[in-house]
């Protein structure tokens, strides 16, 4: 059973895709600029879907002895071969302290360990509040949160080619997450804006997600300062009580995988979970590169260093929310690139899931990754293989979950709202089986008998408009119909459709006072420094 | 645990996929066009993997109290509205002769009936021979078998588009499937040879996958003098006494849904069961025309239909062996046409397959399905998102595995290798998870320790060749590197490779007498009627 609501499509013709945030075309045209906007997106405003409560059960791949085995060798790495927290003077007091075996800059732990220091104050899921309180997300349990691409320094669309992004993209980037009705989050790096200054980029980063979206969102990271910074104009946005109290921001710490803390993932850390905000503590790997070429392997060395990096924050906050990530891929050994929708990391990120419910804790992984350099097939296939397995392992937050392309490397505008789609398509399938009386038809079998069909019995006149997802990318009009409309390929009506959101778009409201002291409290900083571009 | 022997990749480069059946590109060249053939596949023979026997679970969806609603549902449907059997006396004469309640055409049957029938002499598994002994397959249990398209009118390829399907064509795609590694099964119409006579079709159709091929095969169900035609061609095969006394061939019975069979297709079903060989008694719905547009609905029809038919053929020929059969789509309500990779089929498809279990036969469904005219972003998106669910439900025969396209109208070149390659990856991950000590690689991780990198350690080099499925699509060369090289999509790389196969291609051995017997066999046939083209 889910508790999500199901969102109602208002499609005013049998040609508008109910999910689409651009659909309609105008046909209900009702005069003044806005009512033409309202008009192409099908009636109203967007119709944001819920987060996901999954209402299927987690798919598992891995036994119980296989998972006890990884579990142990785990604290096995923890105990013998330890992690490194480096520059960091404070981690290594906290971690000889709480009773670790601290040598120099590496750590070892007692057996068993980080896992109790973790089960004794870390949540098992939390809440993260968005300024709107509709798009607010709960992060852990049966849910699943998706959020878009993350980091990105080129951008590549069908009109301009692959090119460093900018902060226009940046912005056109939120706005698409925020015209996607199945993206629940607005993310944080979902590119970088390469026009500004590497030390005053995160304030215009938080500022575009903050005023063109209303969706939950990611801190900086990169700094300490510029983590405080992302909590301080979050306490102007929402109010310092609220902040004070509640989970507003989620942020990527990763591992430096193999097993290995530094300090400005530390300190960002540290300022974060000290204001009561999450963060996801992520090893980074490529097997073959940052862990063994194995799967066992892999599991084992990413659990010892989520498990440090979780009790770590727990230490420095007890009852901080965390979040276990894992960025599982693995490594070409003709090219030394990373390799996406491939059977390994899959099974990596499956067995990872269910390692993180036996700990306690929310998990991240997966998405809508791949190595393709365009939208094309390739892109699709190892995408599509890859979301697949991530929602159905019951991955929690999902990074990366649209617009990734070329190994991160790139923010790709068409596979965004392709990928989009495909999110969609996973809202409706773990909402499951609807079991009621209408739903089992029998009536309409016994109305229709054989022989004949169903597509004019009562039982599918009423439910046809909902009956099933209309994808906003696939063509499935005649070959005929197809070749008359340009015969044009996924990527190319992809193109038209990002262009119809970013026409479409309208900013969520904002109060006018909190904006100016948002932007005040930018200038402010901005101008308190030089630039730096590296 | 799996059975299946790990085919060792014999990689004469590290450029060389090691799953790519045309991979090396001659750079083992040693004399003599044998010998330059072999190098360029790496150095021997395709190294053919065996069918999967899953070492990881089946993903199931549904819980029990919707599995037993749907079973109660279906009995419904067979006590109260019935089965109508068309245009076969014998049929409805055997129904009646076991107690079923028949009027007119229509059938119906005691609650539990057909159940009973079908679990009291169904196989729950049975070998389907091939003429390669290497070749032959399990059908049921955790096993999965992999077969390719079946049935489009319509080939198409990147050099000359779209175009009627010849039995040059059929040839061609017999060829590729026996030269990929992870298609295990030869099929039956890879495309419909238009330039033969459709009364003599048929004949080519076999001949071809018993002269090009040596994996198993489907029969003619057009017509039961074709299905004989089709059993006495194996006979000259494999021998009168081994074909009496084995299954070697597996053939598609599609029920006309809604809770119809016609004449034609029981009179193949009869030839072929009678002969000993297996059938597939397939549901062919499109939710909304064939069936309710509910998923409950759908799942009660499809079980009463596909009871009624396995039910028959045990009536027929007690043990025969069978394969309870579904192709799921949801149907567009703008077009009418088919859509794919939609979250109602693969809810439909996992819940299946477990009802499938429950009766306890072997259950065929899914494969690699999309609408897309072209091997784009949608068509891969779209088969990845039936494939995936179609493995991990536990799908013990996958018809149309590679090379559909267009909703089945047409057969693709470009999409069977880039399916093929999809296949390669199911293969390792049904594989599961090794957890030998070496795959759990401590030894690496102790070896490599905190901040360096895995590449250079002796794990790592023991292992990298075979330690990651190789795409033999994918390009992930860095993005210089691609653009250097064409910059090419995934579509216009299976276009190599595909002309690579084919020209690579040797056909199995056979011996010249059986060859010349069944050639005589054909000539003979053809010779007793005119052609017929519809």
């Amino acid at each position: 059973m889910t508790d999500a609501p199901e969102t109602a499509p208002e499609t005013p013709s049998d040609e508008a895709p109910a999910d689409a945030p651009g659909a309609g075309r105008g046909r209900r045209a009702r005069g003044g600029a806005d009512a033409r906007r309202a008009a192409r997106r099908g009636g109203g405003p967007v119709q944001q879907q819920r987060f996901i409560t999954r209402a299927i059960p987690a798919y598992r791949t891995l036994n119980e002895e296989g998972l006890a085995l990884v579990e142990g060798n785990a604290d096995t790495i923890l105990e013998e071969i330890g992690i490194e927290f480096r520059g960091d003077a404070e981690a290594l007091q906290i971690w000889a302290d709480a009773g670790a075996d601290v040598q120099g800059e590496r750590v070892r732990f007692p057996r068993g360990m980080c896992r109790q220091i973790i089960q004794k104050t870390a949540p098992r899921e939390f809440t993260q509040h968005a300024r709107n309180p509709e798009r607010s997300v709960q992060i852990g349990g049966d849910n699943t949160v998706f959020a878009p691409v993350y980091g990105p320094p080129f951008v590549r669309d069908l009109d301009k080619g692959r090119r460093y992004a900018m902060l226009e993209d940046f912005q056109n980037f939120v706005k698409l997450a925020y015209m996607a009705p199945s993206i629940h989050h607005s993310g944080g790096t979902v590119c970088e804006p390469t026009d500004v200054p590497v030390n005053k980029r995160h304030l215009d980063m938080v500022y575009s997600h903050l005023r063109y979206s209303d969706k939950p969102l990611m801190g900086s990271v990169t700094a300490p300062e510029r983590a405080q910074d992302t909590v301080d104009l979050m306490k102007i946005a929402m109010g310092e009580d609220f902040v004070a109290n509640n989970t507003v921001l989620v942020s990527l710490i990763n591992a430096n995988s193999p097993m290995t803390f530094d300090d400005t993932m530390l300190g960002a850390l540290k300022v974060y979970v000290r204001h009561g905000q999450g963060v996801i503590v992520t090893p980074f790997i490529m097997q073959g590169a940052m862990a063994p070429v194995s799967v066992a392997g892999t599991l084992a060395q990413a659990l010892a260093e989520a498990m440090a990096g979780l009790a770590f924050a727990q230490l420095v906050q007890p009852g901080a929310p965390v979040v276990m990530g894992l960025f599982s891929s693995a490594l070409s050994m003709q090219s030394g690139a990373p390799t996406f929708g491939s059977p390994e990391p899959n099974l990596v990120l499956i067995a990872a899931a269910e390692l993180a419910r036996r700990l306690g804790v929310p998990f991240r992984s997966g998405g809508s990754l791949c190595g393709s350099k365009l939208p094309d097939a390739q892109a699709a296939y190892e995408s599509a293989q890859t979301l697949f397995p991530t929602v159905v392992a019951g991955v929690n937050f999902v990074l990366h979950s649209a617009g990734w392309l070329e190994g991160g490397l790139v923010s790709s505008y068409e596979k965004f709202v392709m990928d989009a789609d495909q999110l969609g398509m996973m809202q409706v399938l773990t909402r499951g089986y609807d079991l009621s009386e209408d739903a089992q038809a029998l009536d309409a079998i016994r109305e229709v008998g054989p022989g004949k069909h169903f597509l004019g019995c009562a039982h599918t006149q009423a439910n046809f408009q909902t009956a099933f997802y209309r994808s906003t990318i696939a063509d499935n009009n005649s070959f005929e119909q197809w070749e008359v409309e340009g015969g044009l390929d996924a990527a190319q009506r992809a193109n038209k459709l990002w262009k119809r959101m970013l026409a479409d778009y309208e900013a969520p409201a904002i109060d006018p006072g909190v904006d100016e002291a948002l932007q005040d409290f930018i200038r402010r900083k901005k101008d308190s420094m030089p630039d730096a571009f590296s």
